[in-house]
């Protein structure tokens, strides 16, 4: 953490050494910009991105927003995901922790409820990468007893 | 927007002049911390907050971050939450926008796929805020053909 904000403390940590590539979207042989299509296709139907939605209860460490930050970096760089900008927010020095990564390839959230070792996490990816394999960094680093799982396909087109 | 990354435009907003209270965590007669419960109780049953996930079809303005991000910060608004952070990320000079509002009771994202007109978004808000009152504003920005609404209330206790 690097930053003191009048709201909390926040941890603030710019776009990584990742590098994301607009040249796909240029055809090399001609110059010209090619419409590329970033829907994806799975089990014969198309669709902008898995979403899923990941509560955790009986979690440990939803206080401390540097192991959170990490814990979501992990997760992103797990399912090979490309990291732009997080944001980590502690509401007071014993209370919960919210925080965003954008990824190239959409988001991962956590907000933390610690007075009921409870954490509502999302992770959203388009393209090539599965959110699924966020799921055991997670696992690793909240140790939930529970973990409640909904997946969900955005922009699903019948 | 105020900065050029090596990714794409960026827009970086900082915490807005709304403010959070932690006070409330404590009681002011005795000084002491109150372990306030933050779930919210609706329909008989408790949770952690609601959470929409919109699906835009049909959309406009989905290129824009300048409108996007002003967009986000009013359905905010509407719904009395309070903004923490704000990152908007354009992919490239006509490409689509990954945008993020941290609030005090959660966040709002939204990733568009202007080259379908669609953008997804999703309103996660805990406490007294609903995100229903923030749908107004997103249509109004974004004029839909068509929206796509799934309610999920996280954190649930059966």
């Amino acid at each position: 953490m690097n930053a003191l904000s009048p709201l909390g403390m926040v941890s603030e940590l710019p776009s990584s050494n990742q590098m994301q590539s607009d040249a796909e979207r240029t055809d090399t042989n001609t110059g010209t910009e090619v419409q590329k299509d970033y829907f994806v296709e799975k089990d014969g139907v198309k669709f902008a991105g898995m979403h899923l939605l990941v509560d955790l209860w009986g979690a440990d460490n939803l206080r401390d927003p540097d192991l959170i930050d990490h814990a979501l970096r992990e997760a992103a760089e797990a399912a090979g995901a490309t990291i732009l900008h997080g944001h980590f927010h502690h509401f007071s020095p014993n209370g919960g922790v919210s925080g965003v990564l954008v990824l190239a390839e959409s988001h991962i959230s956590i907000h933390t409820w610690p007075e009921r070792d409870f954490a509502s996490i999302d992770i959203f990816m388009c393209g090539c990468c599965d959110p699924y394999d966020s799921l055991p960094a997670l696992k690793a680093a909240f140790q939930p007893k529970t973990v409640n799982l909904n997946e969900q396909r955005r922009g699903l087109i019948a």
